[in-house]
């Protein structure tokens, strides 16, 4: 199911392409999922774990991850930067068109950036209090910027992977957080 | 054709669907496109052509748009912030899933951004001229930044409307912008 959909996309999953792919018949797939919109959502789940279960970044095992180090450690998790991490992404994007017309599925992944949103304002005021940030710095709005920021960079580097190579979009995170920590002494 | 994609997205995109909105018999409307794939393409070249013909802002109508006042009135230009924005953006989104995997559709979503980047690089220049950015503001990392974070505020506020209301988002953008403008000086 995840290589038809990061090849083909949500429009070239069938349930005959899944069953091919896994050697199995039709029929047995259906007997666990009995629809397109099934298989989706069990993709997203498996997604989900995915990135729960996920190795966290050596400096924050160490106990050493400052608040900066975690939000640029959580912006460089999200992007396509290897071929892993693009078919992921690939899914996820997949999924926007079918959870846009979903109410379930909608709610679903509006709870799920939020939920992200709030991880990102937790790390950034960790930032603000060891100083890494100006205390100035509107916590919820650098949150759901820098989410913003990285989701698109995902559109953009999906759709042309040449322009975005991983080297490309890891600087463009750097320079990012380098203008979030200049940028807020305005608001100081 | 609008009405259903901006409703429904892609996945509920039929030409049964459409012609019923129309008024129109299934048979009339393949007669013009004989699959889903040339309705969603018609879709784009239509969304493209009213993006080219919207009304410029004032200021660029009167030749007093400096760079930085362009940058802003693109970013919110692509913003959904009405309705008919938001229907717009519904579009666009529930595309890229089929453009993703189609090479030509692929292809030319690549151009679109590929030129709407070179567009906003051209903003940025003529702002490092006017001195209302650094002159070390790296031209095409900054477009291709400001483009990210502003496809990405597109998707988040599609999913959570509640929570980035047109007023959030403008502040949003506007904050984006102080950052970029002050955070540049490092680079000179």
């Amino acid at each position: 199911m995840w290589r038809v959909l990061a090849v083909h996309g949500f429009g070239g999953l069938t349930l005959r392409a899944v069953a091919a792919e896994m050697g199995a018949t039709t029929g047995l797939l259906t007997h666990y999922f009995p629809s397109k919109r099934a298989l989706l959502k069990h993709a997203l789940e498996v997604l989900d774990r995915r990135s729960a279960d996920r190795p966290r970044p050596a400096a924050e095992r160490a106990g050493e991850a400052s608040g900066l180090v975690m939000v640029r450690a959580t912006l460089l998790d999200i992007l396509p930067l290897d071929a892993e991490s693009a078919a992921s992404n690939r899914i996820w994007v997949a999924s926007w068109d079918v959870a846009l017309a979903d109410p379930e599925l909608a709610r679903e992944h509006a709870e799920r950036y939020r939920r992200a949103r709030e991880r990102m304002a937790g790390h950034i005021a960790q930032a603000k209090e060891l100083g890494e940030l100006p205390l100035g710095t509107p916590t919820d709005d650098t949150a759901a910027a820098a989410q913003s920021f990285v989701l698109g960079l995902v559109v953009q580097a999906l759709f042309a992977p040449r322009e975005f190579p991983a080297e490309r979009q890891i600087a463009l995170v750097d320079e990012y957080l380098a203008r979030v920590g200049d940028g807020g002494t305005a608001g100081e």
